[in-house]
């Protein structure tokens, strides 16, 4: 197994955003197709194992260790389904990976057998803040889930950021977040 | 395309549960393999869809028209994936379905390469409540999670069924749950 540029889904579900429809403002104006100087908004590839795609998660949670044999295994799983949508911006003339998001489309029997979107995993590396790059990601995604026919796109956050995430369209609903940990 | 009693994933699944790990109390006993009399736990498959499987759906809210061709090609979608673990409990005299649940496994970079559950869609028919129905169906969702190797599995809910899910070691996180629902 190779680590390639195969993207995770079709660049042109990025390049074909009606960005008009964006709900967030840019200063300086930034899109999808103009992420800023040097950088470039796509879909991952298993490439990016090698321009420290985990490092950037890593800025978020715990990522373990992960082989490159074990990354293309997960990716090749979610490229089949066809249900997962990792962007990355990266910074060309470093060749790394400084921000990352994911859209995850589930399948429902519920409202004609509909569509919902979940975001996952949004993080920005600490050296780009102050470039808008979670803003556009969010964008990106709140844009891409429409596109894909989700009738809602949800998300959980920590309580400090309930208002980043407004800007975008989204409010805090009424019902509770619960989880159980299982520990081994 | 035909409406039959392909399982959307392995039956086995739910036999081989270890119900001995379940933490919520039932009086009188019931499990997997005896939910009830004249009741029968079982995956999802395609013929519940004459069996009333969209009526007890519509319980918990809107579930539109779909056609067998819709209900089918959405079933395939899931079984294909893998990840998708659509519970039903069957009056079998009656041959209508009385109570469903659905476990969604989704796939992480994150906690090397970990899977997380999602609970989804939890419903009792108005019929049958009183039967710990509800109860039985999270206690094997949660146990089936842990047995597919989550790390963690998670649900948004109602705050008046926060002590529910908290019989099955569920807690309420401190993170808040948004979204945004696209009108057509």
């Amino acid at each position: 197994m190779l680590l390639d540029e195969t993207p995770l889904f079709d660049p042109r579900f990025l390049q074909e955003l009606d960005w008009s429809q964006n709900t967030a403002s840019f200063s300086p104006v930034i899109s999808p197709l103009n992420p800023g100087e040097g950088l470039v908004l796509r879909p991952l590839c298993t490439a990016d194992f090698n321009r420290g795609f985990f490092k950037v998660l890593s800025q978020l949670t715990e990522v373990g260790e992960v082989t490159p044999e074990q990354f293309i295994k997960k990716f090749e799983h979610m490229k089949k389904s066809g249900d997962y949508y990792s962007v990355v911006v990266e910074d060309t003339g470093l060749g790394h990976i400084v921000a990352t998001a994911t859209l995850i489309i589930e399948h429902k029997f519920i409202h004609s057998c509909a569509k919902r979107g979940r975001v996952e995993e949004v993080v920005v590396s600490d050296a780009c803040r102050g470039k808008q790059l979670g803003k556009l990601l969010m964008s990106v995604l709140t844009l891409l889930s429409k596109k894909l026919g989700c009738y809602k796109i949800t998300l959980e956050c920590l309580p400090k950021n309930v208002a980043f995430y407004e800007k975008f369209g989204y409010s805090s609903s009424a019902e509770v977040y619960m989880q159980k940990r299982f520990l081994d």
